[in-house]
């Protein structure tokens, strides 16, 4: 099984999905939000593009959520931190979703044949629902304005690293997977203090987000994988528990 | 000080490596092959970007090295083997030298205030020039056709985990660069193995080069400084001895 690893979303070309599993990871925070959410029952995500599109596709009941620079938009229930993922009010509720890379990413990657949504937090999770598909797998780090991020980049070695203990080793992986996935060994337990000084993280923490970035480098907390279908990202059916 | 490492060629622009000091970096095998002869003896290395122009500059004396597609060129004294810029022959000689990935990144970086040419093999030595220098740093992974290549990386890596030695920690690194770094150090003692099993390693054992991947694998072996000055590779004045 072949597992490519893409830098940033400026990296990615959509022929290179066609057929494939994808996972789309976007660390800080829109691929944690989107776990957490369905973790904690929503219906459903639908990632939107533009704000615009957003408040257009919004039925009776639907929530709205994202941000733009990191900000909660004007008229929409949910921002971007996590713990605003995990209330009562979401449970039910189908949830659409714009952020300013995340989403950004899973446009770029349509053409999958599955697209997952993929965090630190379930890392284990999706690695096995991808050797359940069998099919060549494409790491997506989203990055942060066409810049590779840390955070991704370590998410992408973490889902590696828990293939190859699942399978035993025979994945062809590409250099920039291998350069991740080592990256991540050489992390050991520190994954909290890599996004702590991360740019992103850094960033975050200034903001007043610092419990976001401590939550979000929880690995394999959840075990609920993101699956897109029609449009709507639901828990993936085969999901371990 | 800043450092900032730019994955591949095809990401870099020029105006980013003004006034900065440039590390460029080819592991397999360019810029290994370079500090490898100035290391015994060569006189200077013109790093020369077409094949055709490498001809026309060659002046009695001047022997003729470099590659395509990773073959020696007809015409040409040396191929693009390590093990070829160590005997008598390049002694006192200049030496014009064509590749593939090395030689392209060389002339992507000429608006670099001082350029450098980096491998494994002199990674320390070039991480103390550097700090002599006191300027921001870009690290230039020169890759393969436009892709990301591990050996080049973790090169990469090595120089930032060498500097951050030697000056204590205070260097502002970009999140690739915190990649690296991180890479490196989960590696431990098995950068051999990491050149083996990455895709130009196992490339070029295949085709009959293993001894050229175990020799450039080694780390620190070196302290010579291939430094750009009028056009002319030339070993850094200051190398620590």
């Amino acid at each position: 099984m072949r597992i490519d690893v893409i830098a940033s979303v400026a990296e990615a070309r959509s022929d290179d999905f066609i057929g494939k599993t994808v996972m789309v990871i976007d660390v800080l925070r829109a691929t944690s939000n989107m776990v957490t959410g369905l973790a904690h029952g929503c219906r459903g995500i639908v990632p939107v593009e533009t704000v615009q599109q957003t408040k257009s596709l919004q039925e009776p009941g639907d929530l709205l959520g994202g941000e733009r620079f990191g900000k909660k938009l004007a008229g929409f229930n949910l921002g971007n931190s996590p713990f605003e993922y995990m209330t009562e009010d979401v449970r039910g509720k189908r949830i659409l979703m714009t952020t300013t890379n995340g989403t950004r990413a899973m446009q770029k990657a349509h053409k999958a044949q599955t697209l997952l949504a993929c965090s630190l937090l379930n890392a284990a999770a999706c690695a096995a629902c991808a050797l359940e598909l069998k099919r060549d797998v494409v790491l997506l780090c989203s990055g942060t304005q066409d810049s590779f991020s840390l955070e991704d980049g370590l998410c992408a070695g973490l889902v590696i690293e828990e293939m190859s203990g699942m399978r035993g080793g025979d994945l062809d992986v590409c250099d920039f997977g291998l350069a991740m996935q080592a990256c991540c060994r050489g992390l050991g337990n520190g994954m909290t203090d890599a996004l702590l000084n991360c740019a992103n993280g850094k960033r975050l923490s200034k903001l007043g987000f610092l419990d976001d970035v401590l939550y979000c480098a929880e690995v394999n907390k959840l075990n609920t994988v993101p699956a897109l279908r029609d449009g709507l990202l639901v828990p993936w059916p085969h999901t371990k528990k």
